[in-house]
């Protein structure tokens, strides 16, 4: 196997912890003696151990003289544990690929001169591309302050995401349903507007794939204005509920239930999107998985903080009276609409998933 | 080469006259003997000579003892020409092999008949499902006195095909409007409605293709409420324009310019979208590709008058203040939605292409 095949394996295994790992980034490691795989390691829930420390727990004496493959610069700061540069010094590996260099203040090229002073050959950029798109909303939160953000719509073929009399689910079929819920999986957390709370009283959980963290359920409404008795509300104990408010805001109540409270600024009677997102980066998030309604997903997409756009289109037509996907944008002409590429498009079921990224 | 190979061959061959045999529908016709092609033919320009003709005369003397697959029963009238069934009985065919019986009053199983009585082995229905698609204007314009219609949507993402200000042109990129030029080919005539010939004052004509025919421009307005500048104005003796208006309008300028007049019924201040179908169909058309606007678009959904619906959606999103792709539709519940089954969906440069089909 090439360099590269082992780092395109790295990066596979580092995958496995999107959504589950904040603050800290998804790492993935391997390790190679001999041309045989010695160990193999990725950033466990919770973001510790590191993918390095994992992998060479696997390879044991056989990481002495070993290759290692790592998708971002090794660590170089002793947090909780001694930093995985050390770490690899310590258990004697010749050589260290690294996919992308650790923009965090904290490491910032210090892990890989501790590497080469050891005498140890480090060579950097390989799959870079690859690790980038897939450290986005690490990267995101330590370079921009803001996570990764992925919107969802979800609606009919002439972009309706509801009836007028507020029918909504289910307009997509089962597939597109199990996607969304791997793609909350794969996010640090969910986030949706009052108006969606109160018209659909969401759980917003990830049922059906057993996995063993949920994500953070984010709530946007500047007033709190919300109904106790909600889905969200009865299980904020459970699994973390976070909710980005107006400062003035009463949020004792749901205080009280378990939430956690997110104060913003506010802007034309709305919570300002730029603080919101930078109070979830401050707190810690990088990934954050939008599913609406039509006033938040406008809002968002008018700051210019959709990252990805998940587009999931069902094979009816509602027609003007039904609720539109994006709430006005003030976009007088096109030339100032935002802008995105066409990453993946798939049948799902009876409907169509299109993913666009920002142009 | 199995039957069922020649038969899709004669299918392939058949489709070649879509938009341009009306009101006949375009078929292929293969002539094998002793497992070699001997003739191929597909209805022609404006309708005839028939397929069975043209391979006929490929054939020559090579007919006699051959199989002929053919996708519509041959024809048993006498029209302009003799009737295609006496045709292949004088060429000494052996065997007809036809995907689909013709509906056709005319015809109605006696071009079959008249084969069998002649002593031709006949075999009815191979690829019957593939005839009845590619047949389904015909069939249409027979049986249920209204053209096939394709319904074309092109916005952005959020389902608006104009900004508030009227900005329309270009939302989608050069390959997806490559592609609707492709389709108004295939299709006997193109129909917008009167707001958008005032709004963007489309030519509607077939452009980049070298087509020798162009498909019909059909206009529908109530009142003929149309700028007589208009490219379609001006351009009315080069090729076709057509107005489907209400009986009391006057049309009498249009008239002067070339066009051609259709009164029909009124309903609630609009042209009937039923009464509209079936003047075409009288008028001899089978395939009609309709490009809106949003209230041509919405009625048609609405009266259960499009059978495929192909959308072009771009990267960018404009916002609730946009033009809908849509217009009201008076639908309450979801149940009452116009439903459409996923037949393709493809990437046309930086766009998406998704080509729906009526359940």
């Amino acid at each position: 196997m090439t360099d590269a095949r082992y780092m395109a394996l790295a990066l596979q295994l580092g995958r496995r912890g999107m959504g589950r790992v904040w603050p800290n980034p998804a790492v993935g490691c391997v390790i190679v003696n001999h041309g045989r795989i010695v160990g193999r390691g990725w950033t466990q829930d919770g973001g510790r151990p590191h993918a390095e420390t994992v992998a060479l727990a696997q390879a044991g004496p056989d990481a002495c003289g070993a290759t290692v493959y790592v998708t971002l610069e090794p660590c170089a700061h002793h947090g909780q544990t001694p930093p995985c540069a050390a770490a690899l010094i310590a258990a004697g590996v010749a050589r260290v690929v690294v996919a992308l260099g650790d923009p965090d203040a904290r490491v910032a090229g210090r892990g890989i001169a501790l590497l080469e002073q050891a005498g140890i050959a480090v060579e950097t950029g390989l799959l870079a591309d690859q690790a980038r798109a897939d450290h986005a909303g690490f990267l995101s939160r330590i370079t921009a302050a803001r996570p990764f953000v992925t919107l969802k719509l979800a609606g009919t073929l002439d972009g309706r995401i509801a009836t007028a009399s507020g029918e909504s689910q289910w307009i997509t079929g089962t597939e597109a349903r199990r996607a969304v819920h791997m793609m909350r999986a794969r996010h640090d957390a969910v986030l949706v507007g009052a108006g969606t709370v109160r018209a659909d009283d969401p759980a917003l959980s990830v049922r059906g794939l057993g996995i063993p963290r949920q994500p953070v359920r984010i709530v946007v409404s500047r007033a709190v204005k919300l109904p106790l008795t909600s889905q969200l509300a009865q299980t904020a104990r459970q699994s973390p509920v976070w909710i980005c408010h107006g400062a003035e805001a009463d949020v004792a109540d749901w205080l009280a239930l378990g939430a956690v409270s997110l104060p913003c600024a506010v802007r034309a009677g709305q919570v300002e999107p730029e603080a919101m997102m930078q109070a979830l980066a401050s707190a810690g998030i990088t990934r954050v998985f939008c599913e609406g309604g039509g006033m938040l997903a406008a809002s968002l997409l008018g700051a210019g903080l959709v990252d990805d756009l998940v587009v999931m289109t069902a094979g009816c037509a509602i027609g003007a009276e039904g609720t539109p996907a994006l709430a006005a944008m003030g976009i007088g002409r096109l030339a100032d609409a935002p802008r995105f590429a066409l990453h993946d498009l798939a049948r799902l079921g009876d409907d169509v998933m299109t993913h666009w990224r920002r142009v």
